[in-house]
């Protein structure tokens, strides 16, 4: 099994629509937030600099399944796995849950890239230490 | 060849992230907006009443590939087609161009259901009228 | 001096804008939520059924100056104030710091209304278990 | 009367909450794009470069008033006026307007900045052509 790295989030007025539950794309933002919190976890950030460069993580790919509403004031449950460490990239899955309920299970690419202001984005193989930290976290026992 | 809904949309200043372009989460708020663009140019509404219920379309999942930053000021077409017209739900395609380039693909399916305040969210087959004007654009000639 | 509610958050990537700064907007959510985070430190929710009525709170007026800019995965600390307390109003105000820095400061007015669905929003004196506890909050010493 | 300039945009899903209506803080994003959308008739963009600098324009302030909720598929009217042409500065006002009933009215004050990636940012007078434009929409006795 992979490493899996935990957090929670408590669902804001300003996270629904008039449906009355969390809008849709908003699991895209927890998603990302929670990739974010995993590379703290590590002693690592999203916003780095490397060799001079702006190392940054543009998305390939994101989806999203929805299984059960989420409303205002609930709490849920967030757990990231990592599902593919590549040389450039980095796949995440997720799975919300209000308590046992499952919310929504998504997956999130994204790509490992040099993006320094007025250059164009190009993508790079992950920087040593931080391959090595995520490495560890995918140690199958 | 499926019935094809095109759109435009200019970037705004908060579409965009500290990385210089849209925020992957906005594409879906994007398709969802062209999806309902879609049923208003069909004389309906994703918000409407049948038979004095609340019908809504929440979402059972929605995907997004990147392949190209969009960034301010921009203008962006959105290709909207109709990819599979259940018994009780609808799913679409969408493609987002600027000019030549493909910036992104995505992909969204929504139950029709039955959104009453207050109710339990419930799944009903699509409306007969709106399920006709809904086949209209999806005859293959 | 009037009581005080500390709260922090976090900045997430979608909270930043292009310029590399959280976007103006988002201090306004900020505010809201820590309003909420407050009203849930007093027991109560800015999402209550009373007599059978949905309560809730339509913003009035909202307010905000900006002194220094806030960045990606900076923590912010948030300081809300009771302003007044009215017989049908709540008016709160803000301020954000970084430390000692000082990043903005805001004020939002919020009427206490039935919001039932299908209904007309209607205004109605804050339900007295409610007023009694911001009442307390409000006593200076 | 000074200069106005007016646009419409058409309520989307994503901009309302679970109250059934346009989240308060969208207000300042329709504001801001309206901004935007009156720089762009004048031949000018929010997002230029003037002798090698990037000018940007944070926000000094910002305020909103609410007069009547405003909701899914409605289309408002936003009118822009300048409220003052400062040195280094501009303030602008706003009416949304749904036909003749006033929506919100709000002002903005927006600093003409130097805001090139990795400098702090810093104020300058307004650019000799952009103040140009600016003080012709201004001009009414």
């Amino acid at each position: 099994m992979p490493a899996e790295f935990h957090t929670q989030r408590k669902i804001e007025f300003a996270d629904t629509d008039m449906a009355g539950i969390v809008h849709f794309a908003r699991f895209f933002v927890f998603m990302e937030t929670a990739e974010h919190q995993f590379l703290n976890s590590l002693g690592a950030s999203v916003s780095t600099e490397y060799d001079g460069d702006k190392i940054g993580w543009p998305r390939l790919s994101a989806t999203c399944e929805y299984r059960s509403p989420l409303k205002f004031e609930e709490t849920v449950d967030i757990y990231l796995r990592v599902a593919r460490k590549g040389v450039k990239s980095m796949t995440y899955t997720f799975e919300f849950k209000r308590d046992e309920t499952l919310i929504a299970s998504g997956k999130v690419a994204a790509a490992c890239c040099i993006c320094n202001p007025g250059e164009k984005i190009r993508s790079i193989p992950i920087p040593e230490d931080l391959a090595a930290k995520l490495s560890e976290t995918n140690s199958s026992p």
